[in-house]
């Protein structure tokens, strides 16, 4: 039956897949994937293609935008498109949807993973103690967007953390290392002539998620800036006031100073 | 290995671990589950312990929270434990890694689907203009919670969406219902005088996420108290003003009145 189903790929590798993911992946006559709103590690893709035993094919930004490609297809065969994290976090997975719908196509979500709870996961930070989340964006045409800097700090001044999500240059092939986004940090600070960013302020650092051996680091910006973190995908966080279990927690399981817990 | 290992389930069914989950909980020597802070969709445990091909020990929230059965095991064999949604969202998971850690227990998390992101997604909301999240707790001794009504009230005067959770009775058995959460969201009003929610307030309602037939559904609140719902785990979303493809998409996805869109 004709039909368009969002499957999550989860955070990292061809395993983090559902069950449901699969067996519906393995169900669809045609797939298709957009790996540039996030990506999955080197080599995923093929095993994934060998798991689900059909060819993948990966649309750029244009024509996944498009989505012509797609809904044509759809409309007659049933259609699957592989997307990392939780489908529909990006505005033109619901876009695409809405023109799907639209134009009579059945829709179907199936979930995965996401970063948005992965990285308070694996710092054990209370995901109700989360503001607003924002994208660091990489500065373009050296312009460098703002608005993370204002999230920031109003969730700070709600007594709020704040996730910071890395921009991916998927044209590129490049993602925002860690220490680029605390450097951009400072910078936005310095642009801002705020009090929100500063070199002693504690910070943590999520990468590559999902993985065996995610890095997890928290300590004070200027710390963090000289530690060398591995190759991936990364996010931040901003943490306001830590209850006592969360800052148990970034001593325990990132590696943060006792300090931040008599602070 | 010793190991301590939080399996995420996902959101709905038996289907919803991911491969690595799967494999994970394969290896495992012994396997636990806690379902006091949420649920698996009727059935779906024993389906789970068939795939699995092990016993799955499902302990209470006192055992759970004691934390004692558990560690000893790890202690000596692996083990995992077996978590609906993505681990570590509830502080008594963080509580019982650190405890882990602090014995010398290797600890590792497998990411799960989770309702902070499959609700927005399911609405077609943009995840990025969320606020903090809320539980909406069931009164007890007539006490009503009131942190959900500042929370709204919050999020609203930041133009922020309000994700809000539906408690779960483990003990008796009883999830929340949209309705019995609708009524509970007027009577909050009524105790805070304020004029934060309302009858004509709009309002979106999703439940069974992750089941192949999540019920999606947003209107004014007055409207959505006549809505018959059918039985599950729910959650709500107050909306803050729609960028104009939100509001399209809880027209064309949650069958709201194209009323909103005018508005």
């Amino acid at each position: 039956m004709p039909e368009l189903v969002f499957i999550g790929l989860g955070l990292y590798d061809e395993k983090d897949i559902s069950q449901k993911g699969l067996e519906i992946a393995k169900e669809c006559d045609i797939l298709f994937a957009e790996f540039y709103t996030s990506k999955l590690s080197e080599g995923s893709l093929n095993k994934l293609q060998e798991i689900i035993g059909k060819e993948v094919t990966v649309l750029n930004r244009e024509e996944f935008e498009a989505g012509k490609v797609i809904l044509e297809k759809a409309k007659e065969s049933k259609v699957g498109i592989l997307i990392v994290g939780d489908p529909m976090t990006a505005t033109t997975h619901v876009s695409l949807r809405l023109d799907a719908e639209r134009e009579g196509i059945i829709t179907r979500i199936v979930h995965g993973a996401s970063i948005f709870t992965a990285t308070s996961g694996l710092l054990g930070l209370q995901s109700y103690k989360f503001g607003r989340v924002t994208t660091l964006g990489f500065p373009r045409e050296n312009f460098l967007p703002r608005s993370p800097y204002q999230v920031i700090e109003d969730n700070l001044a709600h007594n709020l953390h704040t996730l910071i999500l890395l921009d991916i240059d998927a044209e590129n092939n490049r993602y925002m290392s860690a220490r680029e986004a605390l450097n951009l940090l400072l910078e936005l600070e310095e642009l801002e002539g705020g009090e929100v960013i500063s070199e002693d302020m504690l910070l943590a650092v999520v990468g590559n998620a999902g993985s065996d051996d995610p890095a997890v680091s928290a300590g004070y910006l200027k710390d963090l800036l000289e530690e060398e973190f591995p190759e991936g995908l990364y996010s931040l966080v901003i943490p306001s006031e830590l209850h006592y279990m969360e800052a148990e927690a970034l001593v325990e399981l990132a590696g943060a100073s006792r300090d931040i817990i008599k602070e």
